[in-house]
């Protein structure tokens, strides 16, 4: 899965970070694995801007696991500082979806960037299971 | 509610904590709500060495949530610290118990310590319910 | 240490606080220690707001660090929930000062309270320091 | 960046790991983000194992950041889980290196799978540096 090129014609939403306490660790930075909690809040505000609430899926029994993720760290972010994520759709297939996700200050520095890859399962039993059309166009359209 | 005495009869269950990049903050030391997390880990491996699963008291339609939790922080735990928390239970009644818990080191120094109220709970409502007598005779017999 | 009354003369900040999938637990609802995550970052945008920024009294030798917390649980909130918190200061001595904090809902129903007990301390020692005298009057200022 | 095969030759280290509640989220299952959080520890022990303290490197001044992962999310763990990190170094060049990581159950059932590229940086500026050749010796004496 290589990274993906940002698409210039899809939707970008932009969420804006706050570094706290609880963000860094004893280097000085922000602990890599909060990169991951960040980018999953970009995908959760992009979901629900345009209208595709995870709790709504649930009761439809669709849920969205992430399956697969390629995180590149470029930059170390810092207490107090604000990151902006940007997250947009760069693919989507009949179980599966790829987000394009970049997290970057005010002056479009890239501190981390990632390509998730969203996969369509059971929420029993946590199989792969197609995407229901009416939700596929819902992400088509965002996409 | 006051930080307990350490009852001497009572059953003390001892548990090892490595300090881990995740533990720590920017400040050079462990962060403190993570000794919340650290206490919890104390509390579960209680519970199961004395054959308490938690799962198995969903079963049951019991659970227990934290109620109300008194913290003492006293020294900064860094990088590689390895710790130990201590766990007992002090006092029971119908529809609650509370854990005295420590964190030290091998040196006997005190770096938290908590006083927890567990409360017994529905768990689709999370309305107070009275602990099932069997249930409570096991949590007696620990304490 | 009680629980404080809230006191009417004192500045309250309110800080809004979205629930995600990482604050969550599989008990369904936001894990007891992430609460402890959410009032620090309620104080720290109150020393923010009031213009008291903590790498700024690092420079100055000066750190202050939770000595005690009294929390009581009171309410599960669930993923999605927006929550406020609320941050007054109710206490200043020499070389220590309270938070009195509230976690609610738009409908004024109470998740979780605090009484925080922060303490001066030398950065590289962690011993007790009086506030400098300088930082104290700023505090009692937004007290 | 392909996903390394597993090298028969290298040194493999196992380090369990227990699922808590905290590493759980409300969709019953462990959190994405923590195993990064699990890896980490892999990795930190696999270090502390063969002998090669991140705070003696420090010291040296040379500090090792994660530049890039790779990971694939396999199959849901849950509470109670007993895991199983296994961690080897699969290369070795000039100012990097890569863990292979695997995240197992007993009965070899994989979870989570990782590529860790591991970079080589000057504490202080956080710009790649050349790893000293004692510590690349060290390197190459586990992998």
């Amino acid at each position: 899965m290589k990274t993906q090129l940002e698409k210039s014609s899809s939707k970008v939403f932009y969420w804006p970070i706050r570094v706290y306490y609880e963000d860094t660790d004893c280097g000085g930075i922000v602990y890599h694995a909060n990169y991951v909690k960040f980018f999953e809040r970009g995908r959760t505000e992009f979901l629900r801007e345009f209208g595709l609430s995870q709790q709504e899926l649930m009761k439809q029994n669709v849920a969205f696991v992430v399956s697969r993720m390629d995180i590149n760290f470029k930059r170390a972010a810092r207490l107090d500082d604000m990151l902006i994520v940007s997250t947009q759709i760069t693919q989507v297939k009949h179980a599966s979806f790829i987000f394009y996700q970049r997290i970057e200050d005010d002056n479009h520095k890239i501190y981390c960037e990632a390509t998730v890859k969203i996969a369509s399962v059971n929420p029993t039993e946590m199989k792969s299971q197609v995407i229901p059309s009416a939700i596929l166009t819902e992400i088509k359209r965002v996409s």
